[in-house]
């Protein structure tokens, strides 16, 4: 089965646990909403990328540890998109949740999210008991407190920003996730793979400051340049186009290089490179050299 | 060691997991905030007593199990003050959460407790695999949807309202996950403990609608008559003052019917009795016979 039906298969028979009757029908339809049809599933194709790399053995938990990660970065879109947040009000070209149901509804779908990602690995418990207890760990360090996508938010309210610990738990908290829990899944150790995930996030970062900095609103579909005019550090800024695209394609290599000895490890290595060509922003003429 | 010893203890181990360094300061003093001095602590006096009928044979988990409900609550009371829910000044003689720090650090104190509860369940899931998993379980399914309190929020944006899925989820849900969850923690069938908690919950439910109907506003700390206001149903509009006094009296003498068959079972009535007279409003001379 490819990896894409995976994880719709698994998102959806998630939410079906969510919206047994009786159950609230707006709350239950909004859940729906956020999380279907969905994004590019990157990080849940990561996790079972590595499972597969591992072995797959268990591949009932591998498709719940999928689903519960979407889960977790639907629900942080969901509280992301809130007016005390962005503000925003499109979010994957239709009208984010709190525009659509109510702010109440919003918060609500976005804490149901949370809960349920934690529901669905202890419903697949009775596979492996002891890999599932590293699963609901891993997943909540790297989603709340200090180190998870909770904490990289909470760094935008402070003034003295520690720089390494905002984008690790901002923007790379979700990889990381997504390369241990697919290790943990298969029964392997989480720690020899977080800094694959580390690295890939570390290249989404980058590859997102510089299509801020190159690309036009109408190629990026949101307002560009926001990096530079609310004054955040960003790896353009650090090192120019240039030095910001060949950063990107060093953290890449590095990103393969670490891939750890396992059964499938060339075809990992091929996925991460079809990632990052996917992530490397399509320079305008002035940028091409 | 007083329960309330034990509670508090667990508590503040789970915040220094979330408070960690690197962490952003507010965020992190925001969670001290919100659940530190507590109020009652009922729901995990309620945990620990089950456990403690039921034998306690790993203290350790239970304490986890009591520390992870009452985080649970804390979130769901900081969420609840948002300004787009009851839009609360004052919880617990102070300022709520978005009010003494902002509106998108509440929005994030909720969501990192709700995943701390989880974190800390994992944490000490080596002492037992099996019953943590069926710990996370309990408290995913009392607190999210389609049956947890999140569910019991959801019912407010409906025009038709289950009355019955309504109550069971926005009252008695963490009072379930509280009997649950402690017969889980000492090795127990979490199923025969069920009704004790369903039947605690609707005795507060009853109890609080005794208050908001006979109490004045200074003996409430709260406005009054916010039921009939809002036509919200309640047990008051349904039996009248001297009805609902006894419909709460005979849950309670329920309840400890309901209590299953266990080593510390007279000690347990007991905690049920003094529970009850705890939650008993003073009634006004008026009401009185």
């Amino acid at each position: 089965m490819p990896l894409s039906h995976r994880i719709n298969s698994a998102v959806l028979n998630a939410l079906e646990i969510a919206q047994a009757a009786p159950a609230p029908g707006k709350l239950a339809e909004a859940l729906s909403y956020a999380t279907t049809p969905g994004g590019a599933r990157i990080r849940p194709t990561i996790l079972l990328s590595v499972a597969k790399a591992c072995g797959d053995d268990q591949p009932m938990l591998t498709d719940a540890a999928a689903a519960a990660l979407e889960l977790i970065h639907c629900a942080s879109l969901v509280h992301d998109d809130l007016p005390c947040f962005d503000d925003a009000a499109l979010r994957r070209g239709k009208p984010s949740v709190h525009l659509a149901y109510s702010e109440p509804l919003a918060v609500l779908t976005g804490d149901s999210l949370i809960i349920l990602a934690f529901e669905v690995l202890a419903r697949a418990a009775h596979h492996d008991e002891g890999r599932a207890a590293k699963l609901v760990l891993s997943l909540a360090q790297r989603t709340g407190m200090p180190g998870g996508i909770c904490a990289g938010q909470g760094w935008e309210s402070e003034a003295e920003v520690d720089l390494t610990a905002y984008h690790r738990s901002k923007t790379a908290a979700l990889f990381i996730a997504a390369t241990e829990m697919g290790a943990i899944a298969a029964g392997h150790d989480a720690e020899s793979w977080h800094d694959l995930g580390a690295l890939i996030g570390e290249a989404f970062q980058v590859a997102d400051d510089l299509r801020d900095a190159v690309l036009d609103e109408d190629s990026l579909g949101k307002p560009v340049g926001q990096d530079d005019l609310h004054g955040r550090p960003n790896a353009v800024a650090t090192y120019g186009v240039d030095g910001a695209v060949s950063r990107l394609k060093d953290i890449l290599a590095g990103a393969i290089a670490s891939i750890p000895s396992c059964p499938g490890e060339a075809q990992l290595a091929e996925m991460v490179r079809l990632q990052a060509q996917a992530i490397m922003p399509k320079m305008p003429a002035k940028y091409r050299t």
